[in-house]
């Protein structure tokens, strides 16, 4: 067992043969490694608990009122700077990346195509559309250049996407497209105390497509939709997500939001369980309701969570920003857009209020920062160390993703740790399980213990 | 040969089955699809010219004065909003996330932790360390919160990271620690000509290291060191690099850059090509030469570009911010710091300078957005569409990742096209090749022409 943490600096800096770099060589090591890191890991596919930099504590910061931020904090996932501006640490960072790894999956699966636009943007170019001065967006951060020039913080993105396709779209040939980022936006809001739901600065998944016209652009938003609830369902949050008809725009009479239901949440739907569709408060009246073939009756209020929205945009910034494209007869129109949103910190809090009990979180598997905790119960004994690391070893192996606690502590506080930590599968050697020949594996999420011999602990994971 | 963009969307969405939510094909499915995309695909592993919705373009913009920019703007890499600030478009994105895998992947090695940290930063923080005015740091932007806080933008992160580790490190058990993020930072420049090579908005893979005391910070820090001279080697930016002294600060008399020789470099160094070190000019003279055991003769000046720094910081941030632990003998003592930059972006603007000609980009292989450049020379043949789509499939199925020119173009366009993107293999398969059953294979480095037949294609490729 190696408790100073230089041996594993150390070990983590030798362990490699001396890197020979033909390239043949480097790109098969490379891939190598990445492949073994790819399902999820961010970092190091398992690590040992004296190695991670991270403690928990006991309580959380006492100006913190949101579960989800309570309980990521306690565990060491995030960081708390200001209120609705978080740090995520190396366990936060794994879930993050892993919901981010979803998204993306998704989001290239429709034909996305991923780029990472600018934080810093032209007030020039959002004149153009009106939406520059503090009247018309009161959630703007602004700042200078040294020679006065004023410049914001993006807070979406339709602006500068936009004015970017000019020089990519001229004809009927180049349409539809569908450009995403993930990237940091900030909004200066009033009041930021639910946690990573609703930050100042957050992470976005923004999506925007462009159409030729609005029988195609209708296309790609049902395809963006149908995206959405895969991810949804891949983050187990799909039951309990509605598509809920929200106020349009201009352009079209609805817009959808994807709200999850929570206590926590900050909006108020009335929800049709058995169509599947709700309607968010703030639209709710007969003509919906007559739109929707919906009666009241059907219908429960419930509090939600908004972890995505789906809007038409129409010609609205193609027209501003001059966006324009030859069709087929060679007449000069404007691109159709559509913009998407989906927040991972947003779905990282939500995933903390929905899957968490009074000991602390149980992450889903897909987003769990590791499969597996391995937690050894030494008593002293030298020959439990060694079987755990043993077993450590042959996790790694296997390619299970494990945090191994082999920490000199006692097995309540390991124990305590672990139900915060809320990794899914716990693996628990000790003597006793030792003289059985296998370990004591429980699951996170509702409790179950089971015995498995060391020879089905691979299969027993893998189920 | 698909030419309605309509079809590959549709296709992208519906080549998959429908997904079947258990958990253990999801993830099967899930690691299956990371893998394909694993050593660097952060987008497609392959992709079709025809539906990639960047275009090249023949001049960059007339206010863009840099050759990295340039080039990166004209193979439509990158997009400038301002002076100092791109966006990364899905070429530019693809090579941007191999620079940052590589760093990673030897960050990791070392024992690095991975978080990320928040742009928004608390001025009350700085003012503990005397850095939050304008007098002690000229490149701050700061914005403000509604309620009329003060807020400033990271230019770099050593307060907060320095404030988070007083929750995590209280014992010399807990020492020494590696954390490192990978993070756009904010500097207000005053000129920013040199395209993405100096940022106002710019991507920085800081690391920082903890040590419980000088002879522990010493080890570290040429642990960080031998890292960064890896990473320089894998982008094959190794042999023009040189370890560099430059000035150092109250806790070390001097730091180390890692500079790249350049014409464009804003730096001036004095290298001896020998002994693989070099003097940065601000600090020559007659002691350095003697601290080094170099004389002037063996000394040649040089322009270069600061690719990387290291930096030894003592105990001026924890002492400033209490950031303690116990020693050994149970003594309280302040922890010993360091703080290590590399530029990702910063890194491929200089690779676009070094490896570029008269006809555009020449990427590393390791950093390349795709490994070949698929083009169909079809003269109208449907033959040849078939036959590339074929070979297509075939590299698809060996993971060999090709953008694939599917364009209805004449082949001197798709030429030109496809030296100014810089992908390392051009494989051109026309009338011609087919009759004799092969491609012929370009390596854009060398122009070397290679006829290969079908069969040895992939075998070729993957040398």
């Amino acid at each position: 067992m190696t408790k100073n943490n230089e041996h594993i600096v150390l070990y983590a800096t030798f362990q490699h043969e001396p890197v020979n770099y033909s390239n043949r060589e480097m790109k098969s090591a490379c891939s190598l490694l990445l492949c073994k890191a790819a399902s999820y890991d961010y970092n190091a596919p398992t690590m040992r608990q004296s190695a991670l930099f991270t403690k928990t504590r006991r309580d959380a910061p006492k100006d913190e009122v949101a579960k989800n931020a309570q309980l990521l904090i306690r565990a060491g996932y995030i960081n708390k700077e200001m209120a609705g501006v978080y740090d995520f640490l190396p366990l936060g960072l794994r879930v993050l990346e892993r919901i981010n790894a979803i998204i993306r999956e998704e989001m290239n699966r429709i034909g996305g195509q991923e780029i990472l636009m600018t934080t810093l943007q032209q007030k020039e170019l959002w004149e153009q559309t009106d939406r520059w001065s503090d009247s018309a967006v009161d959630s703007w951060f602004k700042t200078k250049f040294k020679d006065g020039g004023e410049v914001g913080l993006g807070f979406t993105h339709e602006e500068p996407l936009t004015s970017i396709m000019r020089s990519h779209i001229s004809s009927y040939h180049d349409l539809p497209k569908l450009v995403y980022q993930i990237q940091w936006k900030f909004r200066n809001e009033e009041r930021a105390k639910s946690g990573i739901i609703r930050g100042r600065e957050f992470l976005m998944k923004d999506l925007y497509t462009f159409a030729s016209s609005e029988e195609e652009h209708g296309k790609l938003y049902e395809t963006v939709a149908a995206a959405y609830e895969r991810v949804f369902a891949r983050l187990q949050l799909g039951e309990r997500t509605y598509r809920t008809f929200a106020g349009g725009g201009v352009f079209s009479k609805y817009s959808h939001e994807f709200q999850c239901l929570s206590d926590v949440g900050e909006d108020t739907i009335y929800v049709s369980k058995k169509k599947r569709i709700a309607v968010n408060k703030e639209v709710m009246n007969e003509e919906v309701l007559a739109d929707l073939g919906l009666s009241e009756r059907e219908l429960s209020e419930e509090k939600a969570i908004e972890i995505g929205n789906i809007f038409s945009l129409g010609t609205r910034f193609s027209k501003a920003l001059g966006l324009h494209f030859k069709d087929r007869a060679g007449k000069q129109k404007d691109v159709v857009m559509g913009s998407y949103g989906l927040g991972p910190t947003r779905l990282m809090g939500t995933l903390a209020e929905v899957f968490s009990d009074e000991k602390g979180l149980v992450w889903p598997p897909a987003v769990a920062p590791f499969a597996a905790h391995l937690i050894a119960i030494t008593g002293g004994s030298r020959d439990v160390s060694a079987e755990a690391d043993r077993l450590y070893e042959l996790l790694q192996e296997n390619g299970i993703e494990t945090l191994y606690d082999d920490r000199d502590m006692r097995a309540g506080e390991k124990f305590t740790d672990s139900d915060l930590l809320g990794i899914p599968k716990r693996l628990i050697i000790s003597e006793k399980t030792m003289a059985e020949g296998g370990v004591e594996v429980i699951s996170r999420a509702d409790g179950l213990t089971t015995f498995v011999s060391e020879n089905d602990l691979i299969e027993h994971l893998e189920r």
